[in-house]
């Protein structure tokens, strides 16, 4: 391929057969792109589960963060940390993308090549989408599309005082990455685990379906606006409060190094920086050794980090037992 | 409400209140906006069909041609038209907007007055979405979801050579339409008809199920970026081609108005023009006579405007019988 090559060579049906191409289906749709709609049918007593993202450059991603194969293996990655957190299975999803005239053809291949990649990891299937010009910068738009008996989905509404609040992984990478990506470093030097973790999230589905199967957990929610605002929303949800202690917080080797270099611990960071993409869950005490052999299995570390309450307060304690207080509670559009 | 107020006033959270709030459900979903995804189940023995669709400022739309109000109504309209051309019922609907900063909030207001009434119109449901800033215009991204009996769909590869090419309505109105439009008319004139079928078009949602009940039509799809070039996708789908006759071509008075005052037939627009969304069957020719009669229920005109061939080719005959040469096929991007 051409280097200098741009959008405009091709055309937009060029491009949708560029798309199509990209994705080898593993199992297609009863009728995918190429109609006017797909066509998709749920597992026999199985609901359909819709989640829709959309992310603006200058917004969500910058292009010269990284190469356009991790914005494209995250734009998908969101979207599935969605169907993650419902304890659904990943089916389908669509791609709108709306890109500026001259754009460089290999971005957009770059692009494709990591949802394709992410797709595939996942079992997820392009049926369809739309393809236009924009004023301005690349927006790319995903809806995707899971399945699960409705008696296992994970809701946000189901938390008890008295549950223990877990979550997946280590909290805090992704806003420390983005905050290095932001000071001008970039992949390829002493802060790759950081940066990874912001460019090139992996979206927890393979713990989330286990633990919808297992029956063990009460409610669920991915953290993508940070830990105390989307604990937050599964209090509101659920009509209770919580308390998070900040001490039991899992932070990585990596979030440490730089934390102790700084003044004070970077909770800020670890608890309101958001786009972890980890799963965040509330679970009655007596799981507690269930839920860690179950994490073990799936090869995901599992943390206590707090307990429901019967407040309507969701807090955070400081390791001296006083209250945190955030400058914000998560980021906001607006 | 304050004329003067912008949308940082209400905030990401008050937005999604405020957009819920405007929709007031007839038949909530299992689980709709306020949790990671939304749970839908089609009714038994449907499929669920899915279409997404785009929309950019100044690409699709310009906030100046016309209230926010009929933006709204369109970016539902083009998606329910989808689902029309399918012969599906639309069910649920997903609304992602990319706001700029600063954007006023009576706009916003507007287009979702106008996505409301169009949902309550169509008994479409919001069940779900995203909202965010955009370094620049405003995108909305609408993904919807119908359903019907497989069996049923109408697609866009059933055509049979010997099939009389139909369309709904009048073609033409809409391209005319965003040519005055571009002139700089406004609604408020006497060329409101034209503009109106421009900015406000009206998907043909009843026509559609009625003929996909019928099972009188082959193949179907509805008209977005001209007849010729819509037409061209179900004569590739069906592998056929077709021939159209320009004389009997469907054409309002207004449009025919304006065409007298020209020094030729503007077929360019009439069959290149797209933004119709009107709708283009195939049919048997046996079936003509019950077709009409199925239509004048629907109160939808609907004329025979050529043939479905086994050639490769679909071309179109000016009324003397030459064959007509367009400037360009359709819309396209990049």
């Amino acid at each position: 391929m051409n280097k200098t090559s741009s959008l405009s060579s091709l055309g937009e049906f060029g491009l949708i057969d560029r798309i199509r191409s990209r994705f080898s289906q593993p199992v297609a749709p009863e009728l995918g792109i190429g109609d006017d709609a797909a066509l998709l049918s749920p597992a026999p007593g199985c609901q359909v589960l819709v989640s829709t993202d959309l992310l603006a450059e200058g917004v969500h991603f910058d292009l010269g963060f990284g190469p356009a194969r991790l914005l494209g293996c995250k734009s998908l990655a969101v979207n599935l940390s969605d169907i993650a957190s419902m304890g659904a299975i990943p089916r389908w999803f669509f791609l709108s993308l709306a890109i500026p005239a001259g754009f460089p053809l290999e971005t957009i291949e770059g692009l494709l090549d990591g949802l394709a990649e992410q797709a595939v990891a996942h079992t997820c299937i392009l049926a369809g989408g739309d393809t236009c010009s924009s004023k301005s910068g690349l927006v790319i738009s995903v809806t995707i599309m899971g399945e699960q008996r409705p008696e296992l989905v994970l809701k946000r509404s189901g938390a008890q005082p008295g549950d223990e609040v877990w979550v997946s992984g280590t909290l805090g990478d992704s806003a420390l990455g983005l905050k290095l990506l932001t000071e001008g470093k970039r992949l390829g030097g002493d802060d790759d685990y950081l940066l990874q973790r912001h460019l090139d999230p992996t979206p927890r589905c393979h713990l989330g379906l286990k633990l919808a199967e297992s029956g063990l957990v009460h409610a669920m929610i991915d953290i993508s606006d940070g830990l105390l605002a989307d604990l937050g929303h599964i209090a509101e949800q659920s009509g209770c409060g919580a308390e998070i202690q900040l001490a039991q917080l899992p932070l990585s080797a990596q979030f440490q190094v730089y934390a102790a270099a700084q003044p004070f611990m970077p909770w800020q960071l670890a608890i309101c920086g958001g786009e972890d993409y980890e799963l965040c869950f509330t679970a009655p005490a007596a799981n507690h050794q269930t839920i860690l052999q179950l994490a073990k299995t799936a090869g995901i570390p599992v943390t206590v980090v707090g307990k429901v309450t019967d407040s309507k307060q969701v807090q955070a304690l400081l390791p001296d037992g006083t209250l945190f207080k955030p400058e914000a509670k998560g980021f906001t559009h607006f």
